[in-house]
């Protein structure tokens, strides 16, 4: 009886609260966290003018939103979402929450607990760039401290949260420790994540706490110098490499060691932990891929274990359990989905954080 | 030495192979299995001139070719496809691959192993309702036995199977035993899984090798009676019910019963195994779905419980293991991914395998 009168007045509470007129805010002007080198526009990971890459599509992906997120605090009731992203849609492997959507946990007795998504404008057409959504609505009153992660596979050329008229919203603190990048392929870059909160890297900085860099390039992240000159720049406590995934063993012979070196050039001792790339499910049955992707393996073990034998901070973690044994874990034979991501950190964290231990990072 | 030379034949024979022409087959005229009861058009899982539903989405999603597979045999070194669905987009909250692509699993040893997808057409416009992929390439020579999974969660107007111009194609019988009827919301539709094997409805098939039905309707399964004398029909062995993951409280006290009379008075004695709605992540702090979740899952137990006072053949499952503690399992707070499907096969195989071995079917 006292529980029912309090749900009917939680429930009245939570409508007229809802019914109240929504305030934007640039989201700009709070907390935007997930960038290694500061950028001149809010939501880009990379300042192409400060960092050539001499293509298209690098350039195209620097300018993602990708590992991006923002940290803020409100009381309001509802928090709401108006956003601009480009007007392509997802790829056929992967979703638009992931692609161009939002993804917003709330701070729980420590936890940061899935709060709701901002579902972006599915309709057909060039034109729809244009995003409105209702993230988290009737909650319970107080302060609500919020890490929003943004589009993975995205441009985001604005964002505007919506909070109740009489509720405030004020940049929220990083609570996130060190400085650890993750430069890779479409599996870092999180082509198959259902949300951009669950690429690996971003599962893995919640988990752990870490302050993590998503530099995750789909395709194109073939060991190539002008990445190595923008890692070298970066002020980081460690380095972990999906390096094998997109280049062939060719390209892995001739560029591995100038890419290292030029790290190293700047990072003499920072950690650099390099994981052999997944055995893809496409080579369950394509003998082509089987072959290509074994040399690729091969060179791969054969050129991080020839610089171990002079680099004792380098690392190199398999990737025999990434994928499982169920060939469940990919959404098209070579990108890990939710389920893929999971079985590939209870593979890597013990291994990467008994790694970091050994640097004080913790 | 001798192994490179037999890579490089085998590449020469892959690439001689890949070069011949293809030659397309209708897959209406091999085996096409997952039609609880037969239907006039070939990808249609319910013919909707026999049981109108009076509802124009629960008669579009009727058409869907949801849980259907073509089982086929070729010795063809590639295997491709041509296609035609509706011209519309994934939802934001899945993958266009699960929608209207195709998912290839060949037998290994007695194991269904994941081959390749068909990857839809992704550009954008109203006319994209037309396919082609090659799902898979390079293979080795000699039989494959395939089983093609078809689109989750669109119309499958035609489809034709491409192969070698001098390879065979021809039906595989059904491997699959007993027949199962699984019934619920977008749950089981598979809205969030990756790829159209990817369902819980076709891993609980394919693990167990049970003949099983998807009947799924994303957001339209409210215990109506329309469902039931469908139901009814159909000669099965057992029923599993997702069934009160879209009614509300009201709903389910107000059919529940007169649901589950229409199908007993045609099965008196097959099991009935309803599944408690899962705990949805929109829960978590949105105070209104949190009680009208709760009030849900009240009435379900409720209902249940006092029919299985007098219905010795009905069960029911708990659902607090469905997605997991660590609130990553859904795609956007309802629908589990590939992830969550895993954390709920791993709480309901082991309760429904046990269920059903009562009734001699294992």
């Amino acid at each position: 009886m006292v529980r029912n009168i309090l749900i009917t007045l939680l429930l009245f509470v939570s409508v007229t609260l809802n019914a109240q007129k929504t305030q934007y805010h640039d989201a700009a002007q709070l907390n935007v966290i997930g960038k290694a080198i500061p950028t001149s526009r809010s939501f880009t990971r990379i300042d192409t003018a400060a960092y050539r890459f001499n293509d298209a599509v690098i350039e195209e992906f620097a300018c993602h939103s990708t590992g991006l997120a923002v940290l803020f605090a409100t009381d309001s009731p509802f928090i709401k979402a108006k956003w601009l992203t480009s007007g392509k849609n997802a790829s056929e492997n992967m979703t638009a929450i992931a692609q161009k959507g939002l993804d917003l946990y709330i701070r729980q007795n420590g936890e940061w607990v899935f709060a709701g998504v901002g579902r972006p404008q599915m309709d057909q057409g060039p034109d729809y760039a244009s995003h409105k959504s209702t993230i988290v609505k009737s909650m319970a009153p107080g302060r609500k401290e919020c890490l929003l992660y943004l589009p993975l596979y995205d441009r985001l050329d604005s964002l505007f949260i919506g909070i109740a008229e009489d509720s405030y919203i004020e940049p929220l603190e990083n609570p996130f420790r060190h400085r650890i990048v993750i430069k890779g392929s479409s599996v870092t870059h999180g082509l198959a994540a259902s949300r951009p909160g669950m690429s690996y890297a971003a599962r893995f900085g919640r988990d752990n706490g870490f302050y993590c860099f998503n530099l995750g390039f789909s395709g194109m992240s073939k060991l190539q110098k002008e990445y190595a000159e923008y890692l070298a720049d970066i002020e980081a406590d460690a380095f972990i490499f999906d390096a094998f995934s997109n280049p062939s063993a060719e390209i892995i012979h001739e560029r591995f060691d100038a890419f290292v070196d030029i790290i190293r050039a700047a990072h003499p001792e920072v950690p650099l932990i390099f994981m052999q790339t997944e055995r893809r499910e496409s080579r369950n049955f394509d003998t082509w891929r089987e072959d290509f992707e074994a040399r690729k393996q091969a060179a791969a073990e054969e050129e991080i274990k020839e610089r171990m034998k002079t680099d004792k901070h380098i690392y190199f973690l398999p990737s025999d359990d990434f994928l499982g044994d169920e060939h469940i874990a990919t959404s098209d034979g070579s990108h890990p989905t939710d389920l893929g991501f999971t079985y590939m950190l209870e593979s890597i964290s013990p291994k990467i954080l008994k790694i970091l231990r050994k640097y004080g990072i913790k």
